[in-house]
């Protein structure tokens, strides 16, 4: 048995995203070299909400006043989320997914994204049991799996090594599965590469998860923001048996309605009854007035979807750019979603330093890859869903730094 | 090792407040007696925020408004809560318990009350602990002490043989921690039973705390709310060691904010600590906009606080009358917060039927006792943060039905 002392060890968030002020005081050890670089600050370790990059999606505040007018049937939805609101984003996810939702059975609204999954995980998980999860991978899922009591069996995510698919390493997947492994945890698109998995992929997972009976989480949190030439493939329509996926998503990224801490998790009936039943000691619900921007979720003008995501790709396009001059860098062009995650060439200081440095010297904040994988001691995660123009300054501040820190 | 399903066989929330409707197809066994009453529906299962019964607190909308102008600053927040208000509910909070609180080590923001209870236990306990919980106690504790592994050890409130104190069992607390109990979690005022600790008890709480060297996690969700005459002692001033006691508040009951989902919990710097790790895997932070609405919090129009309370009382007062009038019925006088708990005279009927009978014949809603102890079988819980004049009609359908019903 785990101590409890032990077990929060184990869950720090002194290098996650959005604490970096906790760190105003970390020292720098007396190594950085030369001086302060001018320009515009960057915080790469969320998506920038203001005007000046990309604001809610319209109609979103106005949805939430009108949910705080109708008072007490908005502040105390089931916990599951007010039922006409999962009606109506249960008629859109099945558009979306391809695969019929029911909103009374297999539908929860969550307090962010965030809540979806740990809802997810703690409905299928117990201590004791193994899990399957993606190296890299987003942040939270070993933390998670550790909370629970439970064990992580890696499986490798060989991103820089492909372009035509994600580079899930399937030997390795069917391998988690025959020591026992029952619950396999990714998210599509990659958080923290950007990398989508192939309708081969997808359609593997399927399969091997039919064969061993095996329960899928498909974190497809950025699943609307998908890059033109590339395909997205929804697990949930890719014919695994619908007691054997829970989908997660949310409108905190592509829609910028992270303020309202908002997701939803969707699938299987038995997982979802257990996900309200976790939810009503967690948080009770997702917030009640704020479900009312729920309403207007897939539901935006004509156009903006298509906008944004042009946007998007063409900061991509440019950072991407920008970053591939760098000699011994190496960075894979994401296909959907708003993070970059270059491959650093070697440095003379520890990769927390440089980021460190990153912080003090060129007032851009990016986070450690070690975050989502003990592997990835090289690399750094880029939220590039910021203005354009400062991301762009910003991303050269930051190859000024490698070269200024470049290993001799 | 209990498995996933066993251990959500034990969350049930078929009859927990505000699921009702997920009962609207639940059978009465044929055994309604008599037509339906008419009059206004009222839903005790918990407060009125509509316009004719209670509604937010001043100026809350306004905040909310202006923290989603702020932008990202607002919606990105340390998972703890955005510094600039912690400062500001900190130094209330300091006021307020008579215990100085550190805005940057010492408090948490959190996504409901419900959300700081689930930190505060999950950064306390481990899988394998024994949690002593009072009997009867707020429905979600023991559910908490399940889904975390570990085992409840209840202790006795006498609440029905006393007036001059909550009727706590100290030899069966002491009792508890002789046995090797390390965590203690009682709310007071108490829920379902609106009373409230004295001073001694609450001293003899510490005393024994120290002595045997457990945390006291104190869930004071209703301390704002206590009627003339009581007097409420916060037991994070009450001698007993910083580090042993976390208290857990938020606006979502008095100042009718449940909808912007907001809880509160400070103490023990070590706790807080872990809390923030927690969270940032099950809900990331408090929603981001909603926590500029703490900004209003204990900054009420003077006598705003006094004229609430005052309403509150008037109904209590009421409703006690009505009450009192049933033969062989017995309730406490409330002496804070919004909650009746009477104890039913024997019914021809089991509680859920009866249960089920007030919302179908009466248009009543009410939660069975048994959410609160397995031993008040015979109670109902009503939370009389209500319409006034329709809470003390409703109540005389309640009174109606218990004669319809009332054992031969």
């Amino acid at each position: 048995m785990t101590s409890i002392e032990a077990k929060f060890a184990q869950l720090g968030t002194d290098h996650a995203p959005g604490q970096e002020v906790r760190q105003a005081d970390r020292g720098t050890g007396g190594q950085l070299r030369g001086e302060p670089l001018a320009g515009t600050p960057v915080d790469f370790s969320h998506g920038d909400v203001n005007d000046s990059a990309f604001p809610p999606a319209p109609g979103a505040l106005d949805a939430f006043v009108a949910g705080e007018r109708r008072g007490g049937s908005q502040a105390y939805t089931e916990y599951r989320g007010a039922a006409v609101l999962r009606e109506k984003v249960a008629k859109h996810l099945s558009a979306f997914t391809g695969r019929p939702i029911a909103a009374d059975r297999e539908l929860i609204f969550t307090p962010g994204t965030q809540g979806a999954l740990f809802l997810a995980l703690g409905a299928t998980v117990n201590a004791g049991d193994r899990i399957a999860i993606i190296r890299p991978d987003y942040f939270a899922n070993r933390k998670l799996v550790t909370f629970l009591g439970a064990e992580v069996v890696p499986v490798r995510l060989d991103y820089l090594g492909h372009t035509d698919r994600a580079g899930l390493d399937l030997t390795e997947l069917e391998a988690a599965f025959t020591s026992g492994v029952k619950t396999f945890l990714f998210s599509n698109p990659n958080n923290p590469t950007g990398v989508v998995y192939s309708p081969d992929e997808v359609a593997a997972i399927a399969k091997l998860a039919e064969q061993y009976g095996v329960t899928v989480i498909a974190d497809q949190l950025y699943s609307r923001l998908v890059y033109s030439g590339q395909e997205f493939t929804h697990l949930a329509a890719a014919g695994i048996a619908p007691e054997r996926v829970l989908t997660i998503m949310g409108p905190s990224k592509t829609e910028s309605l992270s303020g309202y801490r908002l997701g939803v998790a969707f699938g299987a009936a038995h997982l979802i009854e257990r996900a309200e039943k976790l939810q009503a000691i967690v948080s009770l619900r997702a917030p009640g007035y704020s479900q009312a921007v729920l309403g207007t979720w897939f539901e935006e003008p004509k156009g903006w979807l298509a906008d944004r995501t042009k946007q998007h790709e063409a900061i991509r396009d440019d950072l991407v750019k920008v970053f591939r001059k760098v000699q011994g860098l190496t960075v894979r062009t994401p296909e959907a979603g708003s993070y970059l995650f270059p491959k650093l060439p070697a440095l003379a200081i520890p990769l927390h330093d440089f980021v460190t440095a990153l912080r003090v010297q060129a007032r851009v904040i990016v986070t450690p890859g070690t975050e989502f994988s003990p592997d990835t001691t090289d690399s750094i995660r880029l939220n590039f869903s910021q203005n354009h123009g400062a991301a762009v300054q910003a991303v050269e501040r930051i190859t000024q730094l490698i070269e200024r820190y470049r290993k001799a």
